[in-house]
């Protein structure tokens, strides 16, 4: 099969809602076998995450609400990626600015869709080994965290339990658990 | 710190679209500081997906338009869940609509929410293992994908080159790969 012969075509767009952290717009689309459909397609800006780790093995988190699901979600630090700002220095930033907390070396695990579906959303993933507390967090008016030092391994447990239920966050742990229990220093990072 | 200290409380609600696939609210809410802000949150309908492997180490794909992130996607085949379905029916069902395939166990790995800051959607992952053909494809009037079987090296490698971005597939695979590797047969499977 060919590559892109499945593409759905995008024949009419239309904005139905212009918001202060999304746009909803609807396409009008012609499917391979001549169908029509509709895609409600979510605009969103990308995000940077980072599951940073100290010596002592403890993951670097925050504790924030999450209205969507309806629940206090404990989550890696993550922020959405300014304008003309590299995911690199987004994630940084972020991660100072939600926990006080700067990570001293950074290597980036992956780039994903987080809701390819219906959004146009990706984040991009981070590992941070090491920390240093600067203490100077900054945050929005709107927004509210608390960070937690989380030993790594009742962070796993709290993703075995469905406590922890972020995409970021247990993809982080499953990229990164074993690399981090053998010391960070060989090779054996899962997928990266 | 206390458990839910920091929840968010929502104080008045709005339904700004009522959609095919989706609905869009916006929430005022206030913070535990006091200050005011304002939630725009994205209502879906909960889905399934499979990382299903046959005995070669294949993995049962689908090829689909993805017009959100303006891509044709190779992914694990997802669907959403019928009202009074349970996840597992949902997606034995969709697995087999999409492919034609059913596979032979099934085992839950986890639950997550997919965009918890402005979505209400959740995806249940499972992994399948062994593959059974009944041929017996059945798609909506406005769906087209087509099936595919990949072997799990490549899988990987898609993954590392950032060819395969959707959260569902790089955290199946994230969570599955050293286990199949290791013939399915022990109690290795990272995080469950």
């Amino acid at each position: 099969m060919q590559e892109g012969s499945i593409f759905e075509k995008v024949v009419g767009e239309e904005t139905i809602y212009k918001g202060v952290y999304l746009n909803l717009k609807k396409f009008d689309i012609v499917l391979p076998n001549g169908n029509r459909g509709i895609r409600e397609i979510v605009e969103v800006r990308n995000a940077s995450a980072i599951f940073a780790v100290d010596e002592q093995m403890n993951v670097l988190m925050v504790r924030q609400s999450r209205p969507a699901i309806n629940k206090t979600g404990l989550e890696i630090p993550a922020g959405l990626i300014d304008e003309n700002e590299s995911t690199e220095d987004a994630v940084r930033r972020e991660c100072e600015e939600e926990t006080g907390y700067q990570p001293r070396t950074i290597r980036k695990l992956i780039r994903y869709a987080h809701a390819e579906g219906y959004s146009t959303g990706y984040i991009t993933l981070y590992l941070g080994i090491g920390l240093e507390y600067t203490g100077k967090m900054k945050l929005d008016d709107s927004e509210y965290v608390e960070p937690v030092l989380v030993p790594l391994d009742k962070v796993v447990q709290m993703i075995r339990e469905n406590h922890i239920t972020d995409s970021k966050t247990i993809l982080g742990a499953a990229l990164c658990e074993r690399f981090i229990r053998d010391g960070c220093r060989d090779e054996g990072l899962l997928l990266v």
